[in-house]
């Protein structure tokens, strides 16, 4: 496998752009749209939050449908707690772009990030739409990418190219959030394209199965945005029988899982007053579902973060957060690991603090939970909590 | 019902003192006795942590026995994580208290606060112990209440006294705690007494109802110490019959709940780097449990935390926060007060944002939402998030 450029337009028969079409003040790039020359075969996951913004009904609604076509993602505005009027805005921008491709609307996917509660600009949007299909280009992903950015500060894209069966394939993905730290002006959205060619169902699953082990496996501080989004297209460009089991699919879902986890980390790296990466692993759990349960809550803990911000070995901290996670585990049988240095077992080690020192001062920490009743490992990654962190989010939206 | 002065020494028959014995190297007090002089009704609540400290899995051994006459309570060590050496030092503490007033060691219940995973330096409190004895005083509830602290910047201290029947009795208590933000040097204790005369059974049940609804109702970041305890003695020194059912014992809870909730939001008010008091009450719920829930997830939300920090009325993210936190509801019937301005109806309202300023700058502030679903009405207390909290956290233990 190896990687590529292009992001979202890395994948044969896919263009994009981005542009500024006056949501943000600022005049940077708000309104980014992606197609597939042909119809894409089209998954998506969303947010599990019961409040979900109008872009993301109304493109639950579109994946009803096999194919899609576009994706249209404005940034600035989340069109979420907008009620009846929000729904017709998003559906007027459906319908405008789809007419434009001389597509159904139902092929027509969205994604909305940006301010909570306030009415979509939706006239902004439309009036700028001809021009972007205009501007629509091979090699246009960067500009998509940069167009959905909100409070991140850097666009985020990857893409690789893998054989599968003598077929070159490619998969190719942009991402933005600061690490859901935001549901005001934030939110976690993903555009992955492919030139695979892949069964419906497949797709479908290998999406759900995918996104469970990177997108949902990144938190900044546990806040689930209302706007959430991951799209995959699937448009067979790259010619060759369709990929249905064994390893032509394994062979995908590791393109797959390259992609999307280096898209996911990549939040997380730029978490809103971020100074650490952390890879929180638990191993030896007699579940995943308990692994993932023990992990969540340390990384979620503000407590673990603020250790992490303050370069502490504070293992009290991580094995308490385990110890109210709600799973049910041995402490005297557990150990603890700051990189590969021991710090308890079952009781704490007189571990040597420079070490210890050294490892914390790195900006990425791995700390290993191993809990010793069973096989199962789960990583989930987050970030320190800091005082950037608090600024950003106490002084946003006044 | 009357407030009054006294603290865990309020009720007739309890003595208490506190001082240094060398656990805290600063020379502040560290080391704390209550006593009944006859043997009291006990009752306690413990920490759902599966870590528990040493002191809270001897003390639930204790309470097997209906009776106990002496709490003995150190700060500046948690003698948690301590394995199999924690215990035993756990265990000669009370056998060393017991010896003192001539009681079972079984009538000695133990809390310990302060740093996880550090030896418990026993001889410095054996030592002690003869001294602190003789200094017990039936108006030290005071200097108790300034041994049990650690981070706490102000002694937290309530008592009251009603008729019951034509008696009076009073009820008192003491705790500590800056909000359960620091496991490593902090935990919340609760030590409350009372001169009612009161079955076993009852007492327990009065507890931990009384619990469930005030210092389980408080919450900084959502972090469950491994020592959390809340301890009940009561000695019958008031006269009296036995409190058992009907209005007297109403009569008795209300005076426990009066308690137990002022002492409960002393700590969210002593909260580290709190700057605002946010008492968060979900109304309108189909039961108690779903209320509590959405409640809890607005109040360990650190974007609420921060808005409110940064006095912004950012109602979509406790929309959000209540759309994560699992329960069913409707969105579009919902509505959201800040003190008693409507700011959500289904979507977001015109409000003004004057008003909004005025409310969001005062110190304490009540957030309402209504999930117009049922009749159940659940308050939880926190604060906000501050600079202030990442660096009291950050910069602990180096």
């Amino acid at each position: 496998m190896q990687k590529i450029i292009g992001g979202v337009t890395a994948a044969k028969g896919f263009k994009a752009w981005g542009r500024n079409c006056g949501i943000k003040k600022s005049g940077k790039p708000d309104l980014a749209l992606v197609c597939s020359e042909v119809p894409a075969i089209a998954a998506g996951v969303f947010t599990t939050n019961k409040v979900k913004a109008a872009p993301v009904l109304l493109s639950q609604q579109h994946l009803i449908q096999e194919y899609a076509q576009a994706i249209l993602i404005n940034s600035g505005n989340a069109n979420a707690c907008t009620g009846k009027e929000g729904f017709d805005h998003a559906e007027k921008t459906a319908q405008a772009v789809a007419k434009l491709f001389k597509i159904l609307p139902e092929q027509v996917l969205l994604a909305s990030t940006g301010v909570i509660g306030i009415p979509l600009p939706v006239n902004l949007i439309l009036n700028s739409l001809p021009v972007l299909v205009e501007e629509l280009s091979a090699t246009g992903g960067h500009e998509a990418a940069k167009a959905i950015m909100t409070t991140d500060t850097f666009p985020k894209e990857w893409a690789v190219v893998r054989e599968i069966n003598g077929q070159e394939i490619r998969i190719g993905g942009m991402c933005k959030g600061s690490g859901m730290i935001q549901p005001n002006m934030a939110t976690m959205l993903g555009i992955i394209t492919t030139d695979a060619a892949i069964e419906e169902d497949i797709l479908k699953d290998c999406l759900q199965h995918i996104v469970n082990q990177t997108f949902n496996r990144i938190t900044v501080d546990g806040d689930t945005s209302t706007n959430d989004t991951v799209f995959l297209l699937a448009n067979g460009a790259a010619g060759g029988p369709k990929i249905k089991t064994g390893p032509e699919l394994e062979a995908f879902m590791e393109g797959l899982y390259e992609v999307s986890s280096h898209l996911a980390q990549m939040i997380v790296k730029d978490g809103e007053g971020a100074t650490k990466f952390l890879t929180i692993r638990v191993k030896g759990a007699r579940t995943e579902e308990e692994a993932e349960i023990a992990a969540r809550a340390v990384a979620n803990s503000n407590l673990v973060k603020t250790a992490f911000f303050g370069e502490d070995a504070n293992w009290g901290r991580i094995l308490a957060a385990v110890g109210y996670s709600g799973i049910d585990f041995s402490p005297e049988q557990t150990e603890i690991f700051l990189g590969d240095l021991p710090v308890y077992s079952g009781t704490g080690l007189d571990f040597d603090e420079n070490k210890a020192k050294m490892i914390l001062k790195a900006k990425e920490i791995e700390v290993i939970i191993d809990l010793k009743q069973g096989e199962e490992d789960v990583t989930v990654w987050t970030c320190d909590l800091s005082y950037e962190y608090v600024k950003i989010n106490g002084s946003y939206r006044t």
